[in-house]
């Protein structure tokens, strides 16, 4: 890859990362940059799903005609007809010489097909790396951020199942809270804040056992302007959480029971709006939700407590991401609220060991995020 | 301070530095520099407790003769024959013209003195900043330097109590082991050997459960050529440690019993060399154990662990500083061992916060330091 093809890449990575994925979801995060004689002469983004591609936002703002420019985006372009026409359509219409992107559709409708089309109308098509080869070569920094940018989709497609992501904060000795129950709050306002716009707009769906919203009553949301709040999954198997608390708000929540819990109480809630998904078994089983969540569309879940929840995930090894915050706190006590509950690993090496392991210091605390 | 007395004082640091504190306890480390013409003509350190001190190590190491020269000492000249001979007058035969140095030695038999006597000499004094005025002008940096090289050694004097650190490894989730108890390793290579060659050369003692003794049979020693390992210290209520501990191997132990165990099995420690502490009660209490470990000259300890000994110091407030090390794994499970044990907080006002938090990285590992 020329250094300059690298360049305009890192542009378009840059706009297709102003989009908070909750708005795109279960699209993926697009970015593009149209580029004439070496300067950029339009760009955009896929902000809303249901919008425009960043292919088409890109093309509409040339400031000069893209007749015989090259289009930078960070995915293939489509070339099926859903919620908006195919951008390969429009690229051959606006007169695009080459296509440059960094990595495959892995959507089923797709995977080259764009490519393929592209090139059966005359345009030139360079691509970074297949999806398959990983791509760490001289253009590697760009495909693995490409690739990153959406790794729930990527991995959704591949798998069938969401990504599942786990967001923990804790002292330094692992604890949720004290013996007593004290948990407000262990983190800082920063690492808070970070944990509540960056982290959460990440995924399509939070989920917290009814313990989280009994003791604490959140509202699981991202209290930012313009961005969709998460779909709330609350583990309530003796369906306890009450018709007032703050994270039935909306009707975008799904409350997972047993099957046992008696149906004028599920009927209260069903007449709120609220999802009741019904489960066998003492516990929620957690493969049986993820494919349901799957077959809905959820493509990504960030599990955020309490111990036994994320202990439940744990055990069941559905885990595929961490973000870890420790508070420069300790707080001790054999009987301290642990957060990660379940059964656990009997030999280390069974224990989960992150890889590709990054810290961010955030005010006095320190993030460790990691993939297993 | 001048900007080239700061450079110098860097020098004296940098040499007081080389000497373990382990080798040199209970005196402190100190480094000086020898200047002449805008020029180091000699330096030393204190290299070992009983050994000449550094200024008279750093005079007679001077390439050209010393007189007229200017003596820089990261802590204030000692008056006062110990175990060698007054530095003061070393530096007065010397025939240095002045001196300065970085921090007043808090030692009963100095605090000033020493100054004092260098003046009355007629040898012209500086003093970056007397100890208690804490030190953070232009010299800030030095001072605290100087201070922090000799932490236990202030804090003992000011305090007459020794300093006491904690070491703990932990996973994410703040486990020492698995709920089957294997705890072989949690952390890497790297930051084991930081933490035997790095942290426990910091401290005269270290102290272990008899669990940790039981179970790992661990030698709790330095295994570095020329460096003191530190006195070992286990509490041991009902004295279950085996007569063939790697850790008896040697006098410098002191095992802290019940007196309610019986005096033939004590003998056969006695015997050995090993010193027996009894105290009354069911646990061993930390006070009056620190008062002992006063009485004894020892200045600072490094509690190693397991749980419940940390929590104990813990839950007596009796602890200075910490080390952390993380282990990007999760352990989980209810059962699993926690890192801190003990009664802990209630309220979360009532955890630990630890102060001028530092974070490393070591290999894959996450350190902590932090002060209480």
């Amino acid at each position: 890859m020329r250094n300059f093809d690298q360049q305009f890449m890192r542009h378009a990575l840059a706009r297709a990362r102003r989009a908070p994925l909750t708005v795109v979801a279960p699209n993926p995060r697009v970015g593009a940059v149209v580029v004439k004689n070496g300067k950029i002469i339009g760009g955009g983004y896929h902000a809303k799903f249901g919008g425009p591609h960043a292919e088409a936002v890109a093309l509409s703002r040339c400031k000069v005609s893209p007749r015989g420019a090259t289009l930078y985006v960070t995915l293939e372009p489509c070339c099926h007809w859903g919620k908006t026409p195919p951008c390969t359509e429009a690229i051959f219409r606006a007169g695009i010489k080459k296509v440059i992107y960094a990595i495959e559709d892995p959507h089923p409708f797709m995977k080259g097909k764009g490519m393929k089309i592209l090139r059966q109308k005359g345009i030139k098509v360079e691509i970074l790396s297949p999806l398959e080869r990983g791509g760490r070569g001289a253009d590697g920094v760009c495909v693995h951020e490409a690739k990153r940018l959406n790794e729930s989709f990527f991995y959704f497609h591949k798998k069938k199942l969401p990504f599942v992501a786990v967001k923990v904060a804790t002292s330094l000795d692992g604890r949720i809270a004290t013996r007593r129950g004290d948990s407000k709050w262990i983190t800082s306002e920063a690492a808070r804040k970070y944990a509540r716009e960056k982290i959460r707009s990440e995924y399509q769906a939070i989920l917290a056992g009814v313990n989280t919203i009994l003791r604490d009553d959140p509202c699981l949301c991202i209290r930012k302007k313009g961005v969709t709040d998460p779909v709330r999954i609350i583990f309530d198997s003796a369906l306890q959480t009450p018709l007032r608390a703050k994270v039935l708000r909306d009707e975008r929540v799904i409350l997972c029971v047993s099957n046992k819990v008696e149906s004028y109480k599920i009927k209260k809630f069903e007449r709120k709006g609220v999802k009741i998904w019904k489960f066998t078994g003492r516990r929620i089983p957690i493969q049986p939700l993820l494919r349901r969540l799957a077959r809905e569309g959820i493509n990504s879940v960030l599990v955020e407590g309490g111990g036994e929840v994320i202990g439940s995930f744990m055990d069941a090894k559905a885990i595929n991401k961490v973000y870890w915050f420790h508070a420069p706190i300790i707080i001790g006590g054999r009987e301290a609220i642990p957060s990660v509950g379940g059964t656990g690993a009997a030999k280390l090496l069974q224990a989960i060991h992150l890889k590709r392991v990054e810290h961010t210091q955030i005010d006095r605390d320190m993030l460790t995020i990691g993939y297993i």
